[in-house]
C-alpha cells in the first residue's frame, strides 16, 4: 500500500492555513515556515509511528535533564549546527573583520574587570599563555577602551561554572584596551574537552559515530562603542578536533598558532615558573550599523 | 549587511556530512534529512539570535511541564499537525475501509471487556448514546470476534485518566463482535473539549489566534486477526469545531449523525430515563498485509 501524496499535502496545507490569522506577521511567517519544513521532513523520511514515539521520548528526556546548569536543548542546537547557522545569519562579517563564532553554553555575565597584563587563572590550570594584541577598526585605526570579555576551560577540561572546586571568577575576566587599542593578559593554553555526553545528545553522537569533542579554544566577546560586538573563539592551531569540532564552530581564520617558550627563555616573567606560550592576537571590529551590540545571556536558563 | 548564502550552505553541508558514518542507514537518512529541513527553516526565516533564545526557552518550558500525566511534546506534535501526518503516512486506507485518525494522548491500555449492549458510563456523564453496527471486511464479509477498544470524555469535558473523581474504567471499554460481526454498546453523546492550554502550546495557540478546542468525538481502536488495526474517532456531525479541530484530526467520512430520541420514544430502554441518541456505525477493515496491528501505547510516557 503506498501513501497517498494528496492526503499528506492536504494536512500540511490545513496546518499552514491555521496560522493565517496570526496577528504578528513575523510570528505568522515563522510558524508557517516551521510547518512547511517540519512536514517536509516527516514526509520525506516517511517517519513511522514508532520513530515518532521515539522522538517524543528523546524530547521528553531532553527536557527532564535540562536545568539551570545543564542546557540539553542548546546542546542539540549546537551539535545539529543550528547555533552556528544562527550565528552566520546574525553576524555576516565584512571582509577584514575578525570572524564570529558561537557563544556556547558556558558564558556567565559579570566577570571581573582585570588590569592589563594580569592573569585570569586564579589557581593552577595548565600551561600559562600570554595573549596580547591590538583591537582595530576596518580602517586600521586602533580602538581605545574596547572591552574584551574572556572565558575558557582549564586543563581539568572544566569551566569554572562547571567546577564546584574552582573560584567563581577562575579563568574569566574582562580587559580594556589602552589608548593605543592594545591589550595583554595571561590565560592558559586551552585543551580540548567533551561536551556533556551522558544525556540524549550523547546518545545521538554515539549512535551516529560522532564524537563529543570540541577543539581547544578561548572564548572572547569584544565590544566598543560605534562597532559591532564580536563573539568569537581563538582556536589553538595545534589542537586535535579542528576538523571535527562537535559544534561546527571552527573557522580557519580563528585558528592561531601559539609560540612555545622554554622555562629558560630570557623573556620569562617572574610569575611563570616553567614553559609558557604566547599569542599575538589581532582583533578587527566592523563598524556598528546602528544596532547596539548587547551580549545577551542566551546560553543559560534562568 | 547581507548574509552570505555560501557561508550558511557550508555550515549545512558540514553538519550533513558529519552524519555520513552513521552505522544505521535509516538513522543516517533521518538525521541528514532533519539537518536539511531544520537548516532550511532557520535560513528561510533568517532566525535571529533572540528568536533562537526564545525557542530554547519554549522547548525548556515544554520539557519542564511534561510529566507522566501531561505530555506537552505530543500536544506540539498534535497542534502542528505532525501527529496526523504520521498517521496518514502509516495508515493509507484503501478505498472503502474506514479512515483512521490519531490515537491522542488519553488512550490507556487495559480497559475492561464489557458485554455487548452494556454501558461504559459508570456514572452520570451526559446524554446516553446507543452505538451499534457491524464490522466488515472490504469484501463486505462480517468479521466475528473483532475487538473494539472505546474511550471518550464525559460532559465535564474530562477523560477518566484526567479526572481524579471518576472511576478508573469510566467511559472506557472493550467489546467483541458477535458471530454476525455485530456490536452494540451504550456511551454518551460526546462534547467538545479544550486540550490543556495552560502551557507553552496554549501560549502558541493564543499568540496565533488559534483556539484549543477539539470537535466532539469518541475514540475507537478496532482489531481483528487478518485485518489491519484501525485507530479512529467517530465525530458528532452536529459538533462545533469540526472545521477547526485544533489537532487537525477530522475527516469528513468520520463525521456521523446521531439520531435524537425523546424520553417518550417507545424504544427507550429501561436504564435510560430521559432523551437519548443513537448511531448506526458501519466499520470496514482492510486486510492485513502481514504486519501485526498491535496498538502501541505511544501517547504516554512511562
Amino acid at each position: 500500500m503506498t501513501v497517498n501524496p494528496r492526503a499528506t499535502k492536504e494536512i500540511t496545507q490545513a496546518v499552514h492555513e491555521s496560522f493565517e490569522h496570526t496577528p504578528s506577521p513575523r510570528l505568522r511567517r515563522i510558524m508557517q515556515s516551521l510547518v512547511t519544513h517540519l512536514h517536509a521532513f516527516v514526509t520525506d523520511v516517511e517517519l513511522t509511528e514508532d520513530e515518532w514515539a521515539k522522538a517524543i521520548e528523546i524530547l521528553t528526556a531532553t527536557g527532564h535533564i535540562t536545568d539551570d546548569k545543564r542546557q540539553e536543548f542548546i546542546l542539540w542546537s549546537d551539535t545539529l549546527g543550528v547555533s552556528m547557522l544562527v550565528d552566520a545569519l546574525a553576524h555576516p562579517a565584512p571582509d577584514g573583520a575578525t570572524e564570529s563564532t558561537i557563544l556556547g553554553p558556558f558564558y556567565v555575565p559579570g566577570s571581573p574587570l582585570r588590569p592589563l597584563g594580569s592573569s585570569m587563572a586564579e589557581q593552577e590550570a595548565g600551561t600559562p599563555a600570554h595573549i596580547f594584541g591590538q583591537v582595530r577598526g576596518l580602517d586600521g585605526k586602533p580602538i581605545a577602551g574596547a572591552e574584551l570579555d574572556v572565558w575558557q576551560n582549564g586543563d581539568n577540561r572544566l569551566y569554572a561554572v562547571q567546577d564546584p572546586d574552582a573560584p567563581e571568577f577562575h579563568l574569566r575576566g574582562r580587559f580594556r584596551t589602552d589608548d593605543d587599542g592594545r591589550f595583554s593578559f595571561w590565560a592558559v593554553r586551552p585543551v580540548p574537552y567533551a561536551i556533556p555526553d551522558d544525556g540524549p545528545v550523547g546518545k545521538m553522537l554515539n549512535a551516529t559515530a560522532r564524537h563529543p569533542w570540541r577543539a581547544a579554544h578561548v572564548h572572547l566577546v569584544v565590544k566598543a562603542p560605534g562597532y559591532r560586538s564580536l563573539t568569537t573563539h581563538i582556536f589553538d592551531a595545534e589542537s586535535d578536533y579542528l576538523d571535527s569540532d562537535t559544534v561546527f564552530a571552527v573557522k580557519e581564520s580563528l585558528c592561531l598558532s601559539f609560540t612555545e617558550h622554554g622555562a629558560d627563555d630570557p623573556g620569562r616573567p617572574e610569575h611563570v615558573t616553567g614553559p609558557w606560550v604566547s599569542l599575538d592576537l589581532p582583533l578587527v571590529l566592523a563598524p556598528s550599523d546602528g544596532e547596539d551590540g548587547v551580549v545577551t545571556d542566551r546560553g543559560r536558563t534562568h
